[in-house]
């Protein structure tokens, strides 16, 4: 079968011919991928910044954004037929430590991540376990959805912690509409009742996230703490999501939290750095927010099929994956890429 | 291998010998019994009490709170190893539908149940799997703990759901300190800071009650409600653990209860009778409780390792499993009797 | 001033001049009333049904869902001035009990009850204290918004107690579209992503739950709990919100509810009524619901500001009010009545 | 009456005769005091460090931990008595706004600090309000609980907080043994089944939290971070109490989280600083504590009543309040000191 392979690091992947994978195990499942998404991590991996992390062997094939139909099954898997439309999550997990037992299984002992630690999904037919795979209604196409694997789950997962704290009155600020930011605030709308105030640095962004359900848009000119404070009566939001968690976005969104308040770090590449007594004397919190789990997968391909959350995408043929990534590397890329293997 | 089993309801279960079982499925686990319990539905199955729900094919093996050593282990099995102590979730669960995959696997819609709908463990060795076995600390005996598997892990689950509610000043009542409530007592002093009311019709359960960690203890003499009503200064606790259910414990326990309170039905027998204008009015709750999951056992062991929580038990070899149902039926069982299957 | 006055139970009330009250209390605060509620309870507490309840001394003013504008504020009151317009919390509560200082004032212990054990709001103006007094948005008008003060707060209060069980995916059985129910309907629909199925009697009440965001609706033709069933796949919602709580529907709800699903009692008047058996082996819970606290009052208004929460009224001037009772009391009376002072 | 007044910064205050406060307003309490702790705050308030933040007008009576017997009520005063025995909250709150009507009143947005921006309890007789008097067990005398007023609170608050996330088997990281710390620690040993794992400087403070409950001591000697590695199998603590906030326990204290797991901020003085990667890839959290509310100082007084919470003191007379500020200055003051007015 063809699939996305790296071979070097610094270097871009090829499109190769390489063995199909078997369903030996008794909870292993073959996936016919039908839409794997390109982000860009894929672009991080190939340029060996996840190398010291994951160590993984070279070549290998990327991809760990995907959807498609289950082709294969092992011995003891119960809950998928083959010909199933299945979404992955991102990890496949053991099911047995304490963190699996608890509903918790990002936090696995034994997980692999297919796509950056082992082979992917940028391939006709991926192998994964029992686990990751989540049944999606027939009106949903893998395509379409496949960007929400992984992306889309990081949004959700930290809406989902936030909800609890949003009832009627209160004002929740959103920074960043890109990729995870316009998923989470189709969430956000979805699911709470509070007021939504986004701030990004591009007018279109901000146009769409009123699309989306967005009640206020501040443009990140400079002037944005200031119109934040205005927006919410000078007091803050009780919640801060920070979809960019870096560039500034760290201190600023702390110093748009209200007393009490609880700041979202979602996205990375900065520094969260705040005295303690500025911590203490307004019982603050900083929440970390890794990817969701497996039922929240699920519970985002629900919404997904009341057709809630939608996701801007572009496919691309498989062995045009490198024309995809220039496009993504140029910016000239709306929305999410896809690779489609049957596609040519 | 010895394996009490049951060939016809209404008639007492022989030792005969059976085939051993083995490890054929990826996550099978053979273990080696080291202690298994006997309790009242043990004798309710005898009676044929249990065969509406089941549905069990006769004959069948008896025993489903057991603990052990593993002796053999599937090609899939990461959690245990041969020769681990362990002991014995009450159920086998799938581990893939949503209840598995939130931490609650006791509402798993494809579990199996042995000793119940499947071969227990009052036998040599018991065929289960990977997600049933706890590993214990070294210090744990399986024939002291095995009772823990249900009826224990059964007190633990209702008191730990309870415990938010129990905070500094406020008051517990538990009714019944029998098999399953003196478990409870001994969890709520190892994990709450609420003063515990004690309610039995044995002077000698109290006295254990006490020893325990019980702060008041009241006979139930008929003026019992009234007495618990004086020690709660009139107002109730904000929490009843019912280890009764039936005999008119069901009404006393809502009476017991303070404006805003919880009743938490662990026994059964009888009815929850309430006017919904009394649930309204005072807005209480009535909370069931089935056993625990997978890691509120391992917490319990956590606690039986640190010797928070202990259980008399009396010993017989696995030959004698009719005088020890003698025993229990005739009230001759002081604690809990433990099967032993390489004692003779 | 005018006030509507009971002065003998069975005999309608009486509308009279009285001397117009007086904030003679630190805390004390006059409302001009701009429109009170008529409701079911104002009759029962005509026929007496209240009497051996609240003592109240006869004669005294009805009038427990109020509205208007503070007229006149004690020394100490704080939060509100003169000429703000504002709905009525039922209670008037001590801040001081330990229910008062944990946000619960519901559950005060020194509260008083305006309309039920002291003079009400059918009056030109009220006396109440400044812990009662919710400011209004100026967009909200107290005819408009009166009748929410405690059915709405109700029905708000248990929505919001079951949304935290209510994410992607669940299902929420609403029993009874009437007062409360199509409050309840528009507050889920608000504030949880859940599939609302409404059962009723009424096929006009079912059409409006579809217009407020009931997915499904369920006519009560006898069919209706095997029509739940398989609207849920068999397994049932869950929760399920009663709003009618007698005739039946005590039962026909608990048969509603998923394993480990929640039962919501708001409506009263019947027993629940279930075997303790039934209660542990589904793990299912009964939740009693009184009217809602302080905030959540605050909470619900934002949402009526928002539009997100509507009333059909009917408004009555002050002297109308046995006029309107009788509407209420034959079934002539489409929404809730309303009473106004101003008007003649 | 005499009264230790500030009359300007970085000067020693006086104690001199002042008039005696009169409880004037509605909810006014006067009382007499019992002890009034004396604390390192103090210190920095004669220093002047607090001066930017709170504007206090000279001269002003300090004592901010304050406990004695009522003297006088104003009228709407119905929680305390005269004589009744009270320990104070610190903050004299509104009791309307939210953060009060949602028993969250350490967010007043109204409230005063008695001994910071007005005159305190470093004197005969303090004037507060309803809000702030704790009615005390006849068993506790004020000056043997005074200094739990606000210190003590502040470490019960983080404790009650963490206690929801520590179920048997988990591992807690105290930070630091001193005057709060050593609170906490009785604190966690009261109310939750986890391990206790204490880091300070000092071998005496550590031996004292031994006795306290603590199950594993660690000398803040270089290697603690390793040692508290080891201590937790290579995985840190689910919750890490950090009692410093200063000095590298910041970062250190991060570094003993598990994944997951949460690092409380309850000291001041430095910064926590963290790559947004880290607080994303673990999915840590870092949450802020500031005193406990008012329902929280009535729970710590059920524990000092039960004998769960005990405080080293030594007494002074009022008159030898520089005396006790050098002690404490030098470092000659073991346990906490408190002034006792009546005595001479």
């Amino acid at each position: 079968m063809k699939a996305v392979r790296l071979h070097e690091y610094d270097k871009r992947p090829v499109v190769e011919d390489v063995p199909e994978p078997k369903a030996s195990g008794p909870l292993d499942v073959v996936v016919e991928i039908g839409g794997a998404g390109l982000c860009r991590t894929d672009l991080h991996i190939v340029e060996g910044q996840w190398e010291p992390k994951t160590g993984v062997q070279l070549p290998y094939t990327l991809g760990h954004e995907n959807a498609g139909w289950v082709r294969e099954i092992g011995s003891a898997v119960s809950n998928v037929e083959v010909g199933d439309t299945v979404i992955l999550h991102p990890l496949a997990t053991c099911g047995l430590c304490r963190a699996c037992r608890a509903g918790d299984d990002v936090h696995c002992e034994n997980s692999k991540f297919p796509g950056v630690d082992t082979d992917g999904g940028m391939a006709e037919l991926l192998l994964t376990n029992a686990r990751s795979v989540v049944k999606l209604d027939p009106s949903l196409q893998p395509a379409d959805v496949a960007a929400l694997a992984d992306a889309g789950l990081t949004a959700y997962h930290a809406v989902r912690k936030a909800v609890p704290l949003l009832y009627p009155g209160t004002q929740v600020v959103v920074i960043g509409a890109g990729g995870l930011g316009h998923i989470g605030i189709q969430c956000l709308a979805a699911m709470a009742p509070a007021e939504i105030i986004v701030v990004d640095r591009s007018q279109a962004a901000l146009d769409l996230a009123k699309s989306y359900g967005a009640h206020h848009t501040v443009l990140a000119d400079g002037k944005h703490v200031d119109t934040v404070a205005d927006l919410t009566g000078g007091n803050g939001g009780q919640v801060v999501l920070d979809f960019v968690g870096e560039k500034g976005t760290e201190s600023e969104g702390v110093s748009m939290l209200r007393r009490a308040g609880s700041y979202y770090v979602i996205g990375y590449g900065g520094h969260v750095d705040i005295p303690t007594i500025d911590i203490i004397s307004s019982e603050i919190n900083v929440i970390g927010n890794l990817v969701g789990s497996y039922n929240d997968l699920d519970e985002l391909m629900t919404l997904a099929a009341q057709d809630k959350v939608k996701l801007h995408t572009k496919s691309y043929p498989l062995d045009a994956v490198n024309e995809a990534m220039d496009d993504l590397d140029n910016g000239r890329l709306q929305g999410r890429g896809i690779l489609i293997p049957g596609r040519s």
